[in-house]
């Protein structure tokens, strides 16, 4: 997959002649032969994702874990633990380094920094700031010959190939995208804001009638607030005011006051028996017509029992074609928009081409 | 977007030296500036929906429809219709042709002839004959220098896609792909045949009993026929013995006899009026595990109100790709598993990763 000097792929040479990039590929220590060495950089709940999805590829391996933390209050389920400072001495060790922070705090620092020293992926979920994001990591991965992938996972990510698949397919269209039923964490996090709140989470839920109606090939105009309703589940603390939490809840600007919102009081038990797991998904669905008059439907679902490991696993796959990539020559920024499908998987392409098409 | 020398796409340059089939590619005409000059090779309902596809790309242009029928009899919208054994005479002129006769008969033999000149798409469907298909026309592309996308449309093609997809991201896991509700060709045909039928249309629907329990997360064993059911609607001939013929489809080996079948008996007025649509659609699901017990589903799903209009759509869009990839120095045989999905869309990829992403 990775043979030297032209990636053979597809059965198309992508390159007859050497890549220019291809020493210094080579000097940054690709692995040409062998397994795809990946760290994980941020060991939360993204980062727990990631290294479970690993151990489903065969063809990668992960050779440490970057943190902030002091790496001896951190347990991997194997991988040796690093303090991130010292990232810079593992070039020529690693091939690819998945950033596994946050959208809001880390990526917007983090992703250029690793760029300038390694090949990276990261999650970049601010859809308001990634041409900003795009621009800075891909003149520092330029600059340094690097290889950065922004804005994997179930969204950006998956379901951007559903939405750019739908908009090449059916350019003549309208295209809907419907999240839930799934965990908030961000709403989720403003209920145990307020006062008398002990535990809370918020779901997300898509608004069934409306959306089957646009599966039926209804053109619709809706509003997110007619696209989704909120289910809050809220432990209160001892002695505090139901009907002023719900209040506070049903009322809060943007969050929730433009939603249907159902407010739900459970016990402690309940919370940790129901409440725990992090679920979510959701729909992309392109209405086109080709000519008028003949509805062409294309519809993308997600039903994930765990978000972060969902993510992981997209991330895992999004750093073997950035190896595969970058062993050919790729420099600067990319999304999964610019990655060839085969370049996600571990078959190789005459079983996919056998198998799969 | 096909800048000389070098295709910069997505941030990323695949090519920072010129690509080393660039001027062979200048000579074979390829459009570096202007639309995409594209040419349709059969004329029958493919190519009559590749036509009305193209009429939604602004940056594509229709030059000539090729026939094997005299030119004089077949009617465009407006393209000319110029002889097939007059194409060669159109090297530098047209930079795809796309192919649109069919898998049992034409494309075996076309695509490769076609290679020969030109790029070339086509919806090569017979799943069993692929392997050799793509070795054929990858031989004769990379010998003359051009490239070739093969089996594109929507099964192969988009479906393949989705599998691709849940494929990378789910590694550990079942794909199932439930086909319908949808108008079968083959079927029809092999009702048409029995003696006493004047019309016949045969419609595959998926057994939804079966895909909802897949949906919800259960892993199944199943065989086509619990994955499909039939569906006939039968105009008979004058005197026909309506028994006779029931009999006589449903216990056809392979066709029927695997399957529950429903058969209907119709009046040409109710067929005129109900059964000349093309519909098709279908559904792939990926279930998987990211670890025991986490499931997550992954599922695509497509509703066509005429499936040669669909089929069209996605051939137009894969002409785009092949012709901007053909100018970055692409050659060989191709899928669109080796395709980046920027390259099929119509818009840039700046406005890509800001409205789409």
């Amino acid at each position: 997959m990775l043979a030297s000097g032209a990636l053979a792929h597809g059965g198309i040479t992508l390159f007859s002649s050497p890549a220019p990039r291809f020493a210094e590929t080579e000097e940054r220590g690709i692995a040409i032969m062998g397994k795809i060495r990946v760290a994980i950089n941020g060991y939360g709940n993204l980062g727990r994702g990631v290294e479970k999805a690993l151990a489903h590829a065969e063809d990668m391996e992960l050779l440490a874990v970057f943190t902030r933390r002091a790496p001896e209050t951190v347990v991997t389920a194997g991988a040796p633990v690093v303090a991130l400072r010292e990232l810079p001495s593992w070039v020529g060790k690693i091939d690819v380094v998945i950033n596994c922070g946050g959208s809001a705090t880390d990526l917007e620092t983090q992703t250029p920094q690793v760029a300038e020293h390694f090949n990276v992926v990261d999650s970049f979920d601010n859809h308001a700031h990634i041409p900003a994001h795009f621009a800075a990591v891909d003149a520092t991965a330029k600059e340094h010959g690097t290889l950065a992938l922004i804005s994997s996972g179930w969204d950006p990510g998956f379901f951007s190939l559903q939405r750019a698949y739908g908009l090449a397919f059916l350019p003549a269209g309208e295209t809907y995208t419907f999240w839930g039923p799934g965990l908030s964490q961000g709403h989720s996090d403003a209920v145990r804001r307020i006062s008398g709140v002990k535990h809370a989470v918020q779901y997300t839920l898509p608004v069934e009638e409306n959306m089957q109606r646009i599966l039926a090939g209804e053109k619709l105009e809706l509003s997110t607030a007619e696209k989704h309703r909120r289910q809050v589940f809220v432990v209160l603390e001892e002695g505090a005011d139901a009907d002023a939490v719900r209040e506070a809840i049903v009322t809060m600007p943007d969050y929730f006051a433009p939603y249907e919102t159902e407010v739900n009081f459970i016990s402690e038990a309940e919370f940790a028996r129901d409440h725990t797991g992090m679920p979510h998904g959701g729909h992309v669905i392109r209405i086109g017509e080709t000519t008028p008059g003949t509805t062409q439907v294309v519809h993308g679902e997600l039903k994930l029992d765990s978000n972060p490991e969902f993510t992981g696993s997209v991330l895992a796959a999004s750093a073997r074609a950035v190896a595969r990539m970058a062993a050919a020559g790729a420099t600067g920024a990319i999304t999964l928009f610019d990655v060839p499908p085969a370049q996600l998987v571990a078959a190789d392409p005459a079983e996919l081409r056998q198998h799969w098409l």
